[in-house]
């Protein structure tokens, strides 16, 4: 059977965009495993309430529903151990969980803010209100203050990519010979950006923009094929 | 026969505080080798020429000599297999050189930022002309305007600490339940600012300022006991 994942939707069901929900696209296809997925809205709260979470990514996997990408991501390892690894042992895991960490405190808000209005755009209108007040109170301004000097913030995102870019000097994944979810994770951050929005967060020539092709075209292209605006 | 380790020394050859060197001190005593360290001065450089390098950490391993802090570390996992892993499987290593790059490209230019000045007034005089030249023309100001506004700075690099407090809020060390080589990274930062300096880098109660605790007193106190300004 396959697992159910709670994907978070813009107005477009078929638009995913969520740099969270899309680490577990990732991993679950990593481990193989099918998935189906539910477009969810910010305004379904209650539908994900009995697994005992507010926030997507929630899986289901016959009896046992796991929150939060981490935790799935652990979940996943630890269910399907015979499966392709995701963090390649305990110091693998333990490592990559200060990738996570960076990613969701450094990058993730900074990307958020980045394209705070192209999401705010592609919402759902029932999710409009919900989405402006949560985000407001966040970050202390309206919407509109947030977005502004984009080109400004825009060069200090690229500045705080500069760890991955030494690594990938060195390697050709984050997870070295072959991808790991130290990848995924990254990865959800840049697919976010592409799906939700048409405003490019790498240069051309960044090494970033070279991975990034070929994560989108793991999985039989599963990242390439996603719905774009 | 002992390892030898060329280690970055201040006036008084006691003192030791290159945050590399501290890598690799912590390297080798986590796979309970040997060592004789050797004071250095940045006028030193001809005495590593001959091994291929003009900075230190320079190891020499009987035949075998290994420039750079990173490298040296591979080389310790690779030659010494038998003994404590640094980096517990191709995954941990991968996912490590992450931390280093972090590490190297967002935390010790910060840090090497704040403690300029501390740094220059320990060093032998003969060592002043090529600092300040060294590191005038890396910063494109004089060591005095580098080293201004320190309290601002201060906080935006206890900032830049905000994933290794996640981590730790999930594990005891980075490594994950044991030290790492990833623990022995970050270490040689605080250690580099603890040994040169009585600016203190870590509010008392940042979770940071438990585990250096903790870092200081493995391998016998190795850290614990290190000459310090």
């Amino acid at each position: 059977m396959a697992i159910t994942l709670f994907d978070l939707a813009g107005a477009d069901p078929a638009l995913r965009f969520s740099p969270y929900c899309w680490r577990t696209r990732m991993a679950l296809a990593h481990k193989g495993l099918a998935v189906e997925t539910i477009p969810w809205r910010f305004a379904d709260k209650s539908r994900i309430a009995p697994y005992g979470s507010e926030k997507v990514p929630v899986i289901v996997d016959g009896e046992r529903a796991v929150g939060d990408s981490w935790a799935i991501a652990e979940y996943l390892e630890d269910t399907y151990p015979e499966r392709p690894s995701l963090f390649g042992g305990s110091s693998g895991r333990a490592h990559a969980r200060f990738i996570n960490a960076w990613a969701d405190s450094v990058i993730n808000p900074a990307v958020g803010r980045l394209l705070i209005l192209d999401i705010y755009a592609q919402l759902d209108p029932g999710d409009w209100a919900y989405f402006r007040a949560s985000r407001e109170a966040r970050f202390g301004q309206t919407l509109e203050a947030v977005a502004a000097g984009r080109g400004q913030r825009l060069r200090a995102l690229r500045e705080a990519f500069a760890p991955v870019r030494s690594v990938l000097s060195h390697q050709p994944w984050l997870g070295g010979a072959a991808p790991s979810y130290a990848d995924h994770i990254l990865f959800g951050t840049l697919q976010w950006a592409r799906c939700i929005s048409r405003f490019e967060l790498l240069a051309t020539d960044d090494p970033l923009t070279e991975w990034r092709g070929r994560m989108l075209g793991l999985f039989d292209g599963l990242g390439q094929s996603a719905v774009t605006v």
